[in-house]
């Protein structure tokens, strides 16, 4: 079946993706939207967010709503807005409004949704109420947790084949979601020279997210330390000499989310040994880019990834021997411990709810290797798949600290010369690729790497 | 027992709050900090807030920990980070410097918790994953939606009491909460010339508190569409007419909540209408602010906004007849359909979660009537109370609209004069007032509320 990837609404859209999925499994499937959960008591909520399996099929980020799926048909299950709820949120569209603009086949309220549930496959939301009820209606467990059997399973399968690459719907939202971004990080680096603490270069950025009407799509890492990866503190004071990491990225209304890094220096100037470094993750970072187009292994890039800072880094005496010998033996992984990136679309690692489901190709697992075990993608590209490209620099205290590291890698690295980069605790390049027939396309390209143009942007 | 409440330390604070707890109850306490829920998935979580009821007496802000109290005494449950918790979060305190830090008299891994949880009383917490714990560990419901019983009814109650009125800890605390609160608001009122959507204004204000490394204590309220009470969009244009109505508070990194509420022109002025409606508003808000002293009724305060109210808009000829009976009618309910407002502390609705146990004095409940039965504190007032003072005036289509509410007004309301300030859609001007032995004072003074002066603010 040819369907012509273009679309003139949001219906189309979701029409088009219903019928590559009836294409797939001939059962009916039924997802629900989730619901939002309480923070500190029942009428104080956290932010929403939707189970993306959910929105790549209904579109709308509609709260306590489900859908059901069958042979390219949609039906919506929600209750119409109380009429006492107009005094506290206005005047809500209903029902029958949304259906018709998604494009549903029918519209019922959420109770009888009840009566549709036979022989039907879902997938667990990730918060506890609706799994809870999820698991009750369907009259089995349906946890975020379990590992996924029977039509349960194959519904995943199908699932994944479609959000592995992205039509042009997405497209429309993921490029908007990468704009936003890349004016974030530069609303960011512009910020810097006036701040003094990380969290004020951390509102410039997600005051850019939000003036735009979209949300981050993770805590954003905004810090002076970037040698620690996850890092969600923002109270360090900017130094003159300190280096700032900002992984930050945003999400549109409808759920597609952007995923960019870059790291600056504080007084707009690299000194030397942060330029050296620096360079060295750009060259990776250019690279990986440069091989990416379909039918190659993602894999591989992220042993290219590893062998161009390998070389880099001998280049500047810091490791020592042969770059292949080296990444061989995980060496590069002292200071690159993490994988090259991963899957991007509704989620930021996306469809990572279902654990490896999608970032491996079938029969593949994770390595147990030190400089692979991080790594979130492992399948052969293909064009419109979305990923990210981020390698990095990190002085882990953790791993150049451990005593059986440092014996195991005693010969390989010159301590001595990796002294004098101590000005250089952590930097990565992060950018957002997308596969295409001839090659790739960076999506967030808008936003400069090489480091005299970060430098003016700064300053 | 007299304890001077003077502090020199958060150890110190939080003993001097065990103390008094102490004094009021005889059985163990435990209280859980709560964990994090995933968003999309697992590894993204949504922002962390621990239990208030935790933070009250634990101080500090920490995930998947728990806390025994008895006599006085304060144990500190949870686990180290792992050792490979370094890579990711970097160097986390280890659980004996926690516990030194907020003077617990013991520190035992999470895991020991089991063996001292006889007769044990607790309050759920708000996330699934922990109530859930708290049940299967105490062998009973331990469900947030459920009705208190027995010592945790009692333990309940003894917190209530406590928490009623602010010490000096909080009080340092909740300061902090106002003046970022105050910054927020007037980055809000500089930034509407340039805004040309309200996500822009929301977008500076909560740029202010993201730098001042706070949270919002509640999902902001920036909005041409005031009438909406609860209005969480942000997608509106900004009209020269309009006026922008925001309802934004910050939370300081150890819980503690500001909420304020002011409403400006775009256009940097009000148009005759809008201010005449305007000074009704800070006139009702003036009034309560200088009957607030120990003993008043809070009842007593939102009846004498009700009646300002209906006096101004008797003055402006859009009601008819004489105030008191008016109130006594409800009909100032037509324009002002909520409570004058609600205790503040840890939760902006404080203590929210225990339903009307803390906002009602026993023996109260909430009143059918249709100008009374939102207000969300009925007590006396005490010296260390915090209350927000927040009249309003709406004109709230599902109100104004409803067909018997218009026949029961029908010798009330002058419609034809309302039909004149179709340009007012909601007004609301909200502070944080401090009963203090001698009167009040206005947390959040520092932030303007006269017409004039919010003029000059926004242009």
């Amino acid at each position: 079946m040819v369907i012509h990837n273009t679309y003139s609404s949001l219906a189309d859209t979701l029409s088009y993706r219903r019928q590559r999925l009836a294409n797939l499994i001939d059962f009916p499937v039924i997802l629900w939207s989730g619901s939002s959960s309480p923070r500190n008591f029942p009428a104080n909520l956290l932010p929403f967010r939707p189970s993306s399996h959910f929105l790549y099929f209904a579109g709308l980020p509609l709260q306590n709503a489900a859908i059901r799926l069958e042979s390219g048909k949609l039906e919506l299950f929600m209750e119409d807005p109380k009429p006492s709820s107009a005094l506290w949120h206005g005047e809500m569209p209903k029902r029958d409004e949304i259906a018709q603009q998604i494009g549903a086949d029918a519209a019922k309220p959420m109770s009888e949704l009840e009566f549709f549930l036979e022989d039907a496959a879902t997938i667990a939301v990730q918060d506890a109420g609706t799994w809870t009820q999820q698991s009750q209606l369907l009259n089995r467990w349906v946890l975020p947790q379990n590992p996924l059997q029977g039509i349960d399973l194959e519904l995943a399968k199908a699932i994944i084949s479609l959000r592995l690459t992205h039509d042009e719907g997405a497209l429309i939202e993921l490029r908007k979601a990468a704009a936003v971004t890349v004016a974030a990080h530069k609303a960011g680096m512009a910020a810097t020279s006036k701040a003094t603490l990380e969290a004020e270069v951390r509102a410039a950025m997600e005051g850019v997210i939000i003036a735009s009407n979209m949300t981050t799509s993770y805590n954003s890492i905004v810090t002076v330390h970037g040698e620690v990866l996850h890092n969600e503190q923002y109270h360090h004071p900017l130094q003159p000499n300190d280096l700032v990491l900002a992984d930050v990225g945003a999400e549109t209304e409808m759920g597609w989310a952007a995923d960019i890094t870059r790291t600056w220096p504080v007084a707009g100037k690299f000194s030397p040994t942060q330029k050296d470094i620096y360079n060295v993750v750009l060259a990776a970072h250019d690279a990986c880019i440069a091989k990416i187009r379909p039918e190659v292994e993602y894999g591989d890039i992220h042993l290219l990834a590893a062998t161009v800072i390998a070389e880099g880094l001998i280049d500047l005496g810091i490791l020592q021997g042969n770059a292949e010998d080296l990444v061989e033996i995980d060496a590069h992984a002292l200071f690159f411990p993490h994988g090259i990136g991963h899957l991007l679309g509704l989620d930021v690692h996306d469809m990572e709810d279902l654990g490896d489901l999608a970032g491996y190709e079938a029969g593949r697992q994770r390595s147990d290797r030190f400089g692979l075990g991080y790594l979130r993608l492992n399948r052969p590209l293909r064009s419109g798949m979305l990923v990210t490209i981020e390698p990095g620099f990190y002085q882990v205290p953790a791993i150049l600290n451990d005593a059986n590291l440092r014996v195991k890698y005693q010969n390989v690295v010159n301590w001595q010369r990796l002294s004098q980069f101590a000005d250089v605790r952590g930097i990565r390049i992060e950018d957002d690729v997308l596969v295409t027939a001839s090659g790739s396309e960076v999506l967030t390209a808008a936003l400069p790497n090489d480091a005299d143009t970060v430098e003016n942007l700064v300053s």
